[in-house]
């Protein structure tokens, strides 16, 4: 999928929300731990509830590695049946891999020809060689942390090249956009940093950017919006906790449609007002 | 495993070699892959042959990815052979994980609770909170990536702070060492960059260092303990490819011990020259 054809599935289901798999087997409401694959269950349902409202689905890796190879086959069961029954949705691994040229090869070899991912979220710290075999996949994107949405973004990412002036997570986004195109980079820009996104537009004004800290993080959807949206729209915004854990009932699918619901609408008013649709 | 109980194993084994299983099924000796699990039988093999040359073992996660759930398997059966059969050894997951506190949370019960590793590499671009999560497991470690051993290093972890006119990786080397003590952080620092390991060591004089980049990326194993090395040796060198590769026949793991047992005689040197045995 490329950014075109992205954006015609925002304008289709008026909607950039993309819902986070954070799917934790201590957090699944209780019906569903005696069946063969709780995991899996839970995703199908929530997939099933709100696929009409989202583009995106992003399983976060760490969930299911904490279940050892039981949890891969629940992922591996996860994006086979969006797949088949969705083909029209965009799929991310949230990983923040990158590793040596030899070895990110491996990461890209499992998560594009192993598991049919579309996207994989990739940490800078190592540089070009670390990020560029995710890029070597026809359709295939890599998405790099440029500033992200937790506390410790303040730790490292604001400090200031004494040469340029410029913060980290701006030399992220001005030599990284050189490694590729705005049909295979995308950046991560957390909500919660919203009053960036301004400036961080100007470095990068074609990409998408996917952006979680909406809901549980406690980001501002208007002010994402507002600063950051481009002529496609550009904007892939995350929601993971606030929709899938919205009840721990045997009603979860439908009140994570109710959640879903709420932020599609608010995002259907933010493209009119953009005259996006 | 502490500090203290890895210099003993150090002693003991006249090495501080870490080796690393990037077992690439792509790579295995050809009369390997008729067997059940061809991944598992060259670790077991390599493993056997090389126990009493090495006081560490590297699984690089992304290999073992890269086969999905039967890979996460062959490593759990790896982690567990070795831990049955060689308790004394440190087993490293050579993850470069990190992401938000929840996140890192759950990666921390995947190499700690599901797998039983001692240590994890985390990348630190996300700052303290990706980090700490991995230092809530007594005996545990997380192993942060100062400065690697790629080519992508000089893109931006040489970029200098405007305040303090710290490079990325000393900023990183200053603050992350905060955040817990040198029983629980090492940092990887790539041999390739033996010239820098002086100042590093400056930084952070009792740390354990993890140094990858001897052997296939070149580095030198003489300038990575001229510079690295300290009272309790403090490092643990890595090399995977030019020793688990060192003959694709039937021969592999005769071969793998013929290099690390050169790698081993020269560590002895380096210990004995140091007047640490």
């Amino acid at each position: 999928m490329n950014s075109a054809q992205l954006f015609e599935q925002i304008k289709k289901k008026r909607s950039f929300l993309c819902i986070g798999l954070d799917t934790d087997i201590q957090k699944l409401p209780k019906h569903l731990l005696d069946t063969s694959d709780p995991v899996f269950a839970f995703n199908k349902e929530i997939i099933d509830s709100t696929h009409d409202l989202a583009v995106a689905y992003k399983p976060n890796l760490a969930f299911y590695e904490s279940l050892g190879a039981e949890g891969l086959i629940s992922l591996d069961k996860t994006v086979k049946y969006i797949r088949e029954k969705y083909p029209e949705l965009f799929i991310i691994a949230d990983a923040k891999r990158g590793d040596i040229g030899n070895t990110s090869n491996l990461y890209a070899r499992a998560f594009f020809d192993h598991f049919d991912f579309d996207a994989v979220t990739v940490a800078p710290y190592m540089g070009e060689d670390s990020v560029k075999p995710f890029m070597t996949y026809l359709d295939k994107w890599v998405i790099i942390l440029a500033l992200t949405s937790n506390k410790g973004a303040f730790d490292f990412q604001f400090l200031e090249d004494q040469k340029t002036g410029d913060k980290l997570y701006e030399s992220v986004l001005k030599t990284s956009q050189t490694w590729g195109t705005t049909n295979n980079i995308m950046y991560v820009v957390g909500a919660t940093k919203a009053e960036n996104l301004k400036e961080i537009r100007e470095i990068v004004p074609e990409h998408f950017l996917l952006v979680p800290g909406v809901g549980a993080q406690g980001g501002s959807l208007q002010e994402v919006a507002q600063y950051g949206m481009n002529e496609q729209c550009g904007l892939l915004v995350n929601s993971s906790r606030a929709i899938i854990y919205a009840s721990d009932g045997e009603d979860f699918a439908k009140e994570a449609r109710v959640q879903a619901e709420i932020v599609q609408v608010e995002m259907e008013e933010l493209l009119l007002e953009a005259e996006l649709l």
